[in-house]
Formats: C-alpha cells, structure tokens, sequence
C-alpha cells in the first residue's frame, strides 16, 4: 500500500499529481458534449464530469475547466444560445472522442476532424452525435463559481434518444447494451460488464452480512 | 429508437423517471462514504457522485441529495467534523456496499450492519473502510446550494492509500488492478476492463480519421 499525506500531494510531481488526483474518484462516464455557437460554428468536446442532480426536474450537471483566459467553446455556445447535447461514447469510437480533446480554433468543428456526424433530431438547437446510442437534449439553466475557478454547468434534461435494446420497462438503463465506456484519469477508457442488480435497500431487508 | 420529449419526461410514471434520469448520465464511480459524528457515531453511505474538481489543489465533490427534514448523517458528520473518508467499492464487497443506501437510525452503525471494518489510518479523524482497495481522506471545505436543493460539497485531498499494483510510474491509477466498479442508476453494479489508454491530445498529433 502506498500512502500519500497532504505534503506529498502538494509536493509532488505536477503530471504526477495530475494524473493521479485525476483517476482517485473512480470510473467516470464518457460523454460528448454538443454544441453550436450563434453564428452556427459547431463544437464537440469530451467532459468525464457529468452528474445526476434530481429526476423531478430532470437536472443534470457538469464541471468545466476554469476559463480565466476567456471562455471556452463549450460554455461560451451554451452561455450565447442555452442549448448542448450529451451523448455517450461507446467503445466503436473512444479514440475520435479522445481527441476532441485537442484545442482546435473556433472555427473548426471537431465533428469534421473526427470524422464524426452532427444530427439535427427534432429541431433541436444543438447537434447529436450521430454515432451515439444515447443522446440527450439539455437546456442550460445556471453557471455556479466553484472555489477553484471551475464552473458547475446546470442543465435540464429537454429530450432522450436511448435504443429500445438499452431500456426496459422500468426506465433503467443497461450501459452494456449499447457498449459505453468509462474513463479513468484523463486518457483510459474502461468497457463495462453488468455484474449484479439488488432492490431498493429497504432496512428490513438488509441481508445478514455476520459471518 | 425511443425519443421521450420534454412534457413525456414531466408526465411520465415517478418511478420510470426515477430509473431513466438517474441511469442517462452514463457509468458513475461507486465510492462509500465513512463519517464519525462529534459524539462517536459512526457511518458509512455509498455515493455515485463523486467528481474531480481540480489537482492543485487536490479537490473532489460529490451532490448531496436535498435535506429539508434535517440534515442527513452523513452532511451531518461532515459539517460538524470538518473530515470524511471516501472508498472505492470493489466487486467483492457490492451487495454490503449497495445495503448502507437503506435509511438506518443515526445511532447505528453501517460498518457494524454490514460487517465491514472501520480503519483508523495514521490518526485521521474518519473512519475508512478497511475492506477498500483505495481509500481517500478528505478535509470539508464548502457546501454549495444547489437549485434544486441538492448540496454540492467540496473536499480536499488529504491522504491517499493506493495499493502498489494499481498505481504506475506517472501516478495513474489501474481501477480493473483492484476490481473497482461502477454504478447504473440506482441499484446496478458494473464490472471495468481497461480498453485502451491513449496519449494526450496534441492539435498536431490527431489521428487523420478521414474513410
């Protein structure tokens, strides 16, 4: 076992301490953000950091970089028109995913360097991803400061697009079913095997755990 | 193809919706929570919540779900102690894991309950979780109100334990090496398998996708 205290953190290695604060949460979801600017430039970029808030409104939410030096494509298409698409990254096409991570010029759609298909479903504002199973529509609702200059992009969720294969009559997802992948740290993508589904952890029905 | 729309989301059965909106987000990290309040009551939550902020400084957050009838343990110790424990789950330990979700009197204990080990590592104030493979000790920093009433609350990286054989050279973590897992929703288990590790987006070193 390794162990690393506060003074090992802040000392270390700056790549180091980036790839590793990086993979300590766990596996994160994979999606591609989509967006167009007003003057109809689209965006794609791939954001590790999008959480559930509350199903009833349907809120979702994710992390952006600080953007100190100016807005980045991203929040600057969602703050300017209010609309974005999240859609998951199956394994068929993690690499194009990876590099839109690559700082591109406005004026270049990372859906045409990665040779990936914007789709324009139901008049929404923002493009889909084509080659996505699971889309989703969202429109933005509020930007909060985090402490480190990071920014908390709120979004509600305005319409999904999910393969009939991947949902059952419950409303529950199997990520399995249309092969999406996790990250971990900044550049590993995992594959994912159902394991185990348990009930709602009622407390009278805990199983007995002593051996 | 299924399309839910705005006002279907809104209409749509409570328990449908609870499934779909918690599961659309993609895979999401499975880590236990392990608290101490001020007068010795220990407790322990699983959260699929857990998102990177930043390395420098090192911090993470993770949503609270909304505490309008008092606060809940867990926010509770945090608040009160300024210090909690984060835990990644692994898929030996899932079904205690998943069970610490049921709502238990504050007295008791989840780590009794389940039968897992309370660890005191290096005097930290919370208690870790002894049959966790990578355990973080954090310091409480803010909670930040959410829209909907959920709390977002921030922590720094205080101390991490790693095992050797899940951390490389350039401080990334192999999350298969300790058989980590995910979560779907509310109640799924995911098992990960790395697929392929990429290097970092350089502009001039994007693969030419073109067909």
């Amino acid at each position: 076992m390794k162990i690393y205290k506060s003074q090992d953190i802040k000392s270390m290695n700056k790549i180091f301490r980036l790839n590793l604060i990086n993979s300590i949460t766990g596996i994160k979801p994979a999606n591609l953000i989509g967006t167009k600017s007003k003057d109809n430039f689209e965006n794609l970029a791939i954001f590790s950091s999008v959480v559930h808030l509350g199903s009833n409104p349907a809120l979702l939410a994710m992390v952006s970089r600080p953007q100190h030096d100016g807005l980045k494509d991203t929040y600057a298409n969602i703050k300017e028109t209010g609309y974005y698409t999240i859609n998951h990254v199956s394994s068929d096409f993690i690499e194009k995913a990876h590099y839109t991570s690559a700082k591109l010029e406005r004026e270049i759609s990372e859906f045409e360097i990665m040779n990936l298909d914007a789709e324009y479903s139901e008049n929404f504002y923002a493009p889909f991803v084509l080659q996505s199973h699971l889309k989703i529509g969202m429109k933005y609702i509020e930007g909060i400061d985090l402490p480190n200059g990071c920014i908390l992009i709120i979004g509600e969720v305005e319409m999904i697009q999910v393969p009939e294969k991947s949902i059952n009559e419950l409303g529950q997802i199997n990520l399995e079913n249309h092969e999406a992948v996790g990250i971990s740290g900044l550049d590993t993508y995992y594959s994912l095997k159902k394991l185990k589904q348990f009930s709602y952890a009622h407390k009278n029905e805990i199983p007995d755990f002593k051996d």
